[in-house]
């Protein structure tokens, strides 16, 4: 915590500032955008990317992670929240703030408890396929607002307003950084520059919303913004906590695989150290904050935090500036703010999910592992036809089947003894002897839950290949450990093999595991013998019948 | 699919005819009640009791399992449907089905796509805590039915019939038994016997109702059962499939783990292979005919399935004997249902989840491993402080947690060479030579999405400790495959390597995996050598510097 104050240098002071600037920038669009994604009036996105962004400061591990709204988990928010409230209703807005409070809750415990390595959670292709289907979502639930009336029906000056806009933001995303290095910009402040585009038209379109009252037109303007700082928001609806504590769960496990990806990322490029439980409690606190300041849930987003490294963000004193520059905002008069057409802002959020498309990883897995490729069109298919929350179950239930497919295929090798040796090894990769009526199994993996059926049946297959069998010995020299499930499921395969009149016999049972036997009935009632080496069983009962 | 019709042998005749006509005694109670449970009328439950069994006998693989309603997943369906409409309602009724459809899709596609490993998903220690928390649920929520008003008021009338049904009831339970084999019964009709006495309660009760108007002194009954078989129900909500799209994934996932816990505890007593993907698809048929007939969610209950196992059952015959009487007794005058008094239908249910209270794995889990333990009491929390459905998600977390956690730390050895040897050992456990410039890593598991961040971790850690190091070689001696994460990965890898003027090589690489490599962009740009032994990467690179 504040490590990066202590050994503050002055020379990391000018990136800072210019980074907190121009996230200060970027963020006033984008929060009023993200907030209009989540159903919200625009000034809520303004409120949730202040006191956010300083508790992370405080307590997260990134130095360039930019907290604040996030298209994805704006979505989310939305998605909860519709059929709970009316959007822009009172109620909408308690909501919005104790999802973030109970997101924030989730993310706090998850830290505390210590279980970062969730983050491991979603493979590459699954959260592509996520951000895709999410992108896709988003866009599509602009157009109304693009086109300034419910689709098929156009408002002819919005949608005007709205394509040019979207036409400038595209042109300045593909030429901007160009333009402006052929105006002799040094190539990092162009780039920079250019993610700007969405600022400038913002201020351009205020200008022009002004000139020509386009709001008496017919043209939908974000309406006025109260001026001030937020204040302390301690709203909740009691009625609600039961519903929003399994979206909070989903929001919650979102925002941590979002800001981790991020911040993986830019750890990479900066060789800086992430440690993901410091990073749950830093986006717990953030979220708790952006709860009691009336906001929503917030996350680090990784368009937001490339801009803030790329404009020379050396530590979170670049976020503690911008979160001091949207503050001075919000105290400065706000009034021009009211005239900023929607359609605009409809066309920023476009092109910034636009931004977040990327076929490459699809093209790459489709390639190497067409596993991969179709569970990143499966959780995209199902983010587009189930719904965003769905979307995230999708992808949870397809990385638990890859990882519980790998888990419940542990490798067992039947031994043999290598003649004349006290060694026992493979016998499909060996010349080793065995004996008709002892079976010799080796289990490489510790016995747990997911793989005590798949071990169950292949010791059944193994009998049944070797019927002969009178005694079987579970070598466990590889069993680093035996949950619950697999005591039961070894007490039951003893109870089986009595009944069958074979003998259950164990060989080099680990120190730590045979602690752990001995609390249990298992040895007292087992149908055979503990030996300490294989050698030992196969001495014992290769002689006994 | 109907392979015992083909093997029946006359001799698994009278055992299939005595389990048919007790499981039907069994299911007429059972069925009113756990239709009770999920807020529907008392007759649907006969209806989900009917066509689900049928086609389960065509489709599933277990030989006893007695399919139709059940406490859990009544309680489920009852929680989905609550903000969505009244229960009672049409709209209730025509959702309950729609969700039987969804959650039979759901396991029939499942089954299709032979994902039937899912069922080792849940620990037993976690399965057991959310039967813990449903039961305790299930119990609480017929308190109001038995005492015949909302607590804390009471009817007493109501509250004299439902606590003398709940005594009787639990009497029986733990002494009709013993009784019967006093009376002379052989222990296992006794034992059987005994778990008809909710049949007797019902129509004990129903005599008592019709002599002392009980529906006139203000005792709730059944109302009119509609006599007659159930009609084809193809009525669905349009605006509903969203919203019922994730809870039938959960409840789906719940059908199917209830379903295989029971089914394989008989099977090992009768040694009897299940087929999990069979058991998805006969379940997933079974729910969709529950739908088509306006029945709710249907799955295997342990406690009908181990009665059905007691009476005799051999085949699925039984349990078409038992679906022909519930469409005979629906088929016969109907009109003495009416008379039933909810209280005794309450305490029937009460005193059935408490038969599923089991605290043995919760004491056995204590003692031999806490973390299990306090697994099995967070599910069960979850339940009872988030609902039911919340309840699956927590053990679904918690499961994943465990699994993942386990995946998230693979075995990685630094290795050093035996000298004078060609072999290469990790220098923890035996006395071999390194060199400085030189890190070799065997890494004892496939890589994939969850671990691919610990790997880095770790490699990152050995090379701050061997701050001399030039080559690093990962030995992939045990590393069956690499998905597409992981390609990633080390693809990240090599950049952040080259970066640092490290080499990084590839040894031992396995067939398949190399096949793999040869489709990806890794090798063309790796700032390294790929060679073919361990000992060859040491002749090559020791020398080197």
């Amino acid at each position: 915590m504040l490590e990066w104050l202590r050994q503050y240098r002055r020379a990391q002071l000018p990136g800072d500032i210019s980074a907190g600037i121009v996230v200060a920038m970027m963020m006033i669009p984008q929060g009023m955008a993200y907030a209009m994604v989540a159903g919200l009036p625009p000034v809520v996105g303004l409120y949730a990317s202040i006191v956010p962004p300083l508790l992370y400061a405080l307590f997260g591990s990134s130095m360039t992670q930019s907290i604040g709204p996030m298209a994805i988990t704006s979505l989310m928010t939305a998605s909860v929240l519709a059929p709970l409230a009316a959007p822009g209703s009172g109620l909408h807005m308690v909501l919005a703030a104790q999802l973030a409070l109970l997101s924030g809750a989730v993310l706090l415990v998850c830290g505390l408890l210590r279980i970062g390595f969730l983050a491991n959670f979603f493979s590459r292709p699954v959260m592509n396929g996520f951000t895709l289907g999410s992108s896709i979502v988003i866009a599509l639930g602009q157009g109304d607002a693009l086109l300034g009336a419910a689709f098929p029906h156009v408002h002819t000056l919005s949608a005007i307003v709205g394509g040019a806009s979207l036409l400038l933001l595209i042109l300045a995303r593909a030429y901007l950084a160009r333009v402006l290095r052929w105006c002799g910009l040094p190539a990092g402040v162009a780039d920079v520059g250019a993610r700007l585009a969405p600022m400038a038209l913002v201020l351009g379109a205020t200008v022009l919303s002004y000139l020509f009252h386009f709001s008496a037109l017919g043209v939908h303007t974000t309406g006025q913004v109260p001026s001030g700082l937020p204040g302390l928001n301690l709203a909740t609806s009691s009625a609600h906590w039961r519903v929003l504590v399994q979206p909070a769960l989903l929001i919650g496990f979102m925002v941590f695989l979002i800001s981790m990806s991020g911040a993986q990322t830019l750890a990479l490029r900066r060789a800086e150290k992430l440690r993901s439980n410091h990073e749950l409690i830093g986006l717990g606190m953030a979220n708790i904050g952006a709860a009691v300041t009336g906001g929503f849930p917030v996350t680090g987003s990784l368009s937001r935090s490339a801009v803030n490294f790329a404009a020379g963000a050396n530590t979170q004193l670049a976020s503690i500036i911008t979160a001091g520059l949207l503050a001075l905002a919000l105290v400065a008069p706000t009034g021009w703010l009211a005239l900023l057409p929607l359609p605009v802002l409809a066309a920023t959020i476009i092109v910034a999910v636009l931004g977040m498309l990327d076929v490459a990883t699809l093209r790459t897995a489709w390639r190497y592992d067409r596993a991969d490729a179709l569970a990143l069109l499966a959780t995209a298919g199902g983010v587009l036809v189930l719904g965003v929350q769905s979307g995230v179950i999708v992808g949870l239930l397809l990385s638990m089947g890859a990882i519980l497919w790998r888990a419940s295929r542990p490798h067992i090798a039947v031994l043999g003894r290598i003649a004349g040796t006290e060694h026992f090894r493979n016998i499909n990769r060996y010349a080793a002897g065995t004996t008709p009526s002892l079976l010799l199994l080796r289990i490489d993996a510790g016995l747990f839950f997911a793989n005590v059926e798949p071990v169950r049946e292949r010791i059944d297959e193994e009998l049944a290949a070797h019927p002969g069998t009178r005694d079987l010995v579970l070598v466990l020299s590889a069993v680093n450990a035996i949950d619950t499930s697999a005591l039961f499921g070894l007490i039951e395969l003893n109870t089986m093999l009595r009944a069958r009149d074979i003998g259950l016999h164990l060989a080099e049972v680990k120190g730590p595991v045979m602690d752990r036997l001995k609390d249990s009935t298992l040895l007292d009632t087992l149908h055979g013998k503990v030996f300490l080496s294989t050698a030992m069983a196969w001495d014992a009962l290769s002689a006994a019948h």
